[in-house]
């Protein structure tokens, strides 16, 4: 796939300059410096030769087929460059040149016009407004930043192309190997989704690291992303985390969720590791390149120096790696190969004045040790060190079982050590922390790969009570779907709900609840009020028909005045149900990745504290208990200080149903279940109050009443 | 002060030797090539010259009297050798040797004998076990480390040595610029406080960097940490976070409150800038070292590149620095001065093919920018970047009014500018985050700096009655202060406490419940049970006679089959309070900071969200406020969704009267209010239940029977 794109035998580029310091001249330079062993065409109605090569007035002129162009001529002339390139027999076309979408609407519909033409001629475009595709793998530089790293496993796909730049010049620096180095630009044809694609087919790419502003169509991005990291790393530094949040919605799930849990959720699910900022994108990305992934997350830390020993220690169990000490005979052996001073916990200790001799004695030792899943070297440069001969008998004696990172930490004495190191395969570090939290990555990336089997059940549910609501609420135009309402889809979906029913005056709240028996609750029923307790909306507890009549009659009276537009339906008189711990069970739908669950201790710490998680669906039985262990209130419902747990498998049940009613109907935009009462096991748990809206219905906006 | 050890005029190195590789060479070598300008006197018995220098075997031999010693001879010798600099006119010692507290109970009785000899000669000890001192404002490197860093405003004190290597390798690569490097080993005499002492009033010395495992006086280090904070930036990376956990405690207070958490209080206090990791330490040293302080925490970047600017926002949001727009009127002149397609938000973006023109007149723009308090240059080296000229530019343009930080990303094509922003004071960090984590550093320090007067209220108190109650605990050698004596004691400081009395059978209960009316509370006394309603110690609401007979004679049975070895009192009959808002206010002494307060949203929410702040004692009114807003629970607080708000004033003078007690009685270790229930302004908050434990008496420690 894309082969013509990232292996062309021909590559024409069409805005060829002989004017250094354009484009289209370093395009040619790039190419040629670059080794690129195909045809190289320059195109320019103007010019003889380029740089040597002949240069032809167009692609008719040139008259043989080529595989693929590159378009570096002003946003007018793109079009017809494009329309010549397909002539030409072109299969991919790389648009460099600026000024499209990026540029307002103008820009945008020429951008859809080379679309069009591509598509029609089963052409594949990349870019515009991109730096170009740099492969080493093929000795092929079309970009027009001169820059060339040396060769090696990591592929890089960025929406920047600044960005590119900037990587490409620092690989070189830091002589950091990379394959494929793709600009993506505006994305109009080719994006995120097909490299990711491309480069998990290609055999010469080992991990994948991308940097992303968007992604463009995520239920693609998720089935590519899935199947890419099923077959190697991809590391993913994804920006625009905190601008995200501002998205309008009406439940609690919806405000919470902001576009960058969407997207975390979809990474969990794919299997993406996450880089949290810019140099994690490569701190992450050459440790996958070189080393073997742990199988578990039991770190060992040898060092020189206790202060690095502790700083890698603090880091590590900070980030939830587990600092055990060796098995107790490689602890026994570690005694007699080192001297009485060193300390053979974790971290060993070799202490300053260790030669190489001593460390690696204690090296390999802890690579013997099975109860030790990743080994992390750190190095000061002291006297008897001589780092260079360390990291040489280090890189010799890895045997390949266990991922080995390295700190050798200093300047110009440790910096042929760690070129060797680098050169070898083994990653050096900066500093202990960043070396501990690349490690955590090949743990978390390792455990992924290790998932069960993903086996969404299947509940047996009655679609046609739900179908019925659903219709009500088309005909009638109203999205707000309301707690009666919502209740009746939740107990079709086999949701447990308390006896209730909708009572118009006071003497029919108390005829219902005779019949359902004290005590009850009344909570008022209005399209127009969402979060009825804000309005004084609801009355718990009520032990006799007195007592049912006077909160009917003044909630009635109270909320008219409070908000009197508002179309009020009556009150429902609902069983009160038995005390439990209040969750909160919610889902929203994400634009990019569909239906997104919520799980949260319920009540307002969940909007306080906002400890809660999200998944994305439909999911597992396993996953929705991961759902309940990701928040830090998980203890709470396992039984802290002594209280009774709460029933664990009644949540997960219930968000396995949702999750099957949000894939059901995606006409639900937004669900909350809030609150969501479970009890220890034994009690059956309830849906105290619950709300959904559906997607635009009509043209009629029912909005809440405003506060 | 340390003048001599830091400014010697003369330094004898006792152990000097020829033989390269040997410690007593390295620091002759050092002292020879930094330049020294001083006399060097190498002691040996066996030498005759050591690199030139005349060698005397013994200081009686050289007959003269000297500043400084340097002693490098094995552990036997060291105490003669001590005694002979003594005798020659030492005022300062280094001891590098090793094999002192940190091999054993014998190193540390040796150690102490030095310690005893200086002190009684008034000379100041420094060591043993370290590297030695450089001191590059002297010429004078007097460490068996060659590196010799440029030199510059950054001093730096670690209790590591071998990371002293590693830093000073480092910033010769860097080419970061350092004053005195000190290494302070054992601290057996001189340590942290008395060098933060020293470099505080070092005019050369313009930030402080240290790296400490333990701080050895807390009251010390408090007050000296405070006073160089108020003259120049004291930056600290404190290690070993984790481990520290593990303290045992039977309050709430005390096990929420590691180790790390005094460090983290008495940093705040101090105005210490607390380095998260190694990188940090340096990177917000070099911001410090070169940059005047924000007046705000108002940022503003400008990039040529969207990428970075992103990951820039992102990050400042993240962490709680302001991206706000430029004023109006400066992004009018923006919009003039830039193309089109560029941003004049926040990040300014002077897009990929701004020269360096087009990127100074963003610069000064925003420089005049009197609603910015700090600016965050970021470039990717694009063609028409020319990073050099525009490093060379933007320093030459940069007023001082307010700091600027810099990322010029990438590898060689940036090296040039970014040696030139090093040199020329603008500090520049390989990625936006960093940049940004230095300038929020850089805004906590300046905030510190404005921080409003410190006052301490003193609150009228009955010192006596607290007296009594604890002399009765002393006689009675019962360490654990139960509810009943630790209301006695709070009340005496002016809490409200629920009108109550002990009864020790059911008839007194109803006796008392009678008298101070229902309904009422039951709680156990004993003082073998500290959590009383993990025992189901505790019973509420109680409205009548029969409910308090009951209660009473239930309890008494249970818990003498729970607990059959607790010895019961009683049972202790309150009236029962308003409802209100549960909060959890504590103290606990640290070892080495002392009383260390707490704050948080009360109930098991504090134990499984550990949402509590720490603060030294004494605290002032503003303090206190500080510690209700730095919990996420503060939003609860202040009313959330409607609720009304409590009285947070209540909460501020409790935690004061709390820092009152704890001060007046260094008897009381712990103490927990749990819960103290607060309501809306106008309800009286009270102490609901208490405890404390006292500092260890006579020989009996009753423990808490074992759950």
């Amino acid at each position: 796939m894309l082969e013509s794109l990232l292996y062309p035998n021909t590559v024409a580029v069409i805005g060829a300059s002989r004017s250094p310091g354009k484009v289209g001249h370093a395009v040619v330079v790039n190419l040629i410096n670059s080794g690129y062993q195909g045809a190289i065409i320059p195109v320019n109605p103007q010019a003889g030769t380029v740089l040597g090569l002949p240069c032809y007035a167009s692609l008719e002129a040139y008259g043989q087929p080529i595989d693929m162009a590159v378009i570096v001529v002003p946003p007018p002339a793109v079009k017809p460059a494009l329309e010549s390139a397909i002539r030409a027999g072109a299969k991919a076309v790389v648009v460099i040149t600026a000024g499209f979408k990026e540029v307002g609407p103008e820009g945008a519909a020429m951008e859809q016009e080379l679309v069009a033409l591509c598509t029609n001629a089963g052409v594949r475009l990349m870019g515009p407004n991109c730096l170009g595709v740099l492969n080493m793998h093929h000795r092929m530089n079309a970009t027009f930043t001169a820059s060339q790293p040396p060769v090696g496993g990591i592929s890089v796909i960025s929406q920047s192309g600044a960005l590119c730049v900037a990587i490409l010049d620092w690989a070189v620096k830091e002589k950091l190997g990379l394959g494929k180095v793709i600009s993506i630009g505006n994305k109009a044809d080719l994006n995120e989704a097909d490299f990711l694609q491309a480069l998990a087919e290609d055999p010469d790419t080992k991990v994948i690291a991308s940097y992303l502003e968007n992604i463009e169509d995520g239920n693609k991005f998720l089935q590519v992303a899935e199947e890419a990291a099923g077959i190697k790393p991809v590391v993913i530094l994804k920006v625009g985390v905190t601008q995200a949040g501002a998205k309008a919605a009406s439940s609690h799930t919806g405000s919470l969720a902001g576009a960058d849990m969407a997207y975390g959720a979809a990474f969990k699910r794919a299997g993406v590791i996450r880089a949290e900022n810019f140099e994690q994108l490569f701190d992450f990305a050459r440790a996958f390149v070189a080393q073997p992934l742990p199988q578990g997350n039991r770190v060992c830390v040898i060092t020189n120096a206790g202060g690095p020993g502790i700083m890698a220690a603090d880091a590590a169990e900070t980030i939830g790696l587990r600092m055990v000490s060796p098995a107790e005979e490689i602890r026994q052996r570690l005694r007699e190969a080192l001297p009485v001073a060193a300390s053979v916990g974790n971290p060993v200790d070799v202490i300053g004045d260790a030669d190489p001799d001593r460390y690696m004695a204690a090296f390999e030792l802890v690579q013997q040790d099975k109860t030790i899943d990743g080994i992390i070297v750190l190095v000061t440069p002291q006297n008897m060190t001589q780092p260079l001969a360390l990291a040489q008998r280090l890189s010799a004696a890895h045997q390949g079982t266990k991922p080995v990172l390295a700190a050798f930490m200093g300047g110009e004495e440790v910096s042929s050590a760690t070129d060797h190191l680098m050169a070898a395969g083994i990653p050096n570090y900066p500093s202990p922390e960043r070396a501990v939290s690349a490690l955590k990555a090949m743990c978390d990336y390792s455990a992924w790969r290790n998932r069960p089997p993903r086996i969404v059940a299947r509940f047996g549910v009655n679609r046609r009570r739900v179908d019925r609501v659903i219709q009500w609420h088309v005909r009638s135009g109203n999205k707000q779907v309301g707690e009666v309402e919502a209740k009746e889809i939740l107990r079709a979906y086999d949701f447990n709900i308390l006896a209730g029913q909708i009572a118009r005056n006071a003497d029919e709240a108390v005829e219902i609840a005779e019949r359902i028996g004290y005590p009850v609750v009344l909570k008022i029923c209005s399209p127009d009020i969402i979060h009825k307790s804000d309005f004084g909306g609801v009355r718990i507890n009520l032990a006799n028909a007195e007592q049912v009549r006077d909160a009917f009659d003044l909630m009635m009276v109270r909320i008219q005045r409070r908000a009197p537009s508002a179309h009020l339906r009556g009150a429902f008189v609902e069983k009160m149900g038995t005390r439990g711990r209040e969750v909160i069970l919610g889902m929203t739908r994400d634009p990019n990745f569909g239906p997104l669950l919520m799980f949260g201790l319920g009540g307002i710490f969940v909007e306080v504290m906002k400890d809660v998680t999200f998944y994305l669906a439909p999911i597992t039985q396993d996953e929705a208990m991961q759902m309940l262990k990701g928040t830090r209130s998980y203890a709470l419902l396992k039984g802290a200080r002594g209280q009774a747990p709460v029933d664990l498998e009644a949540i997960a049940r219930a968000l396995q149903r949702i999750s099957q009613l949000a894939t059901d109907y995606p006409q639900i935009m937004e669900l909350d279940i809030n609150p969501f009462i479970v009890g220890p096991v034994g009690m059956r748990a309830y849906v105290a109050d619950a709300r959904m809206s559906l997607a635009g219905i009509g043209n009629q906006d029912h909005d809440e009443v405003s506060h």
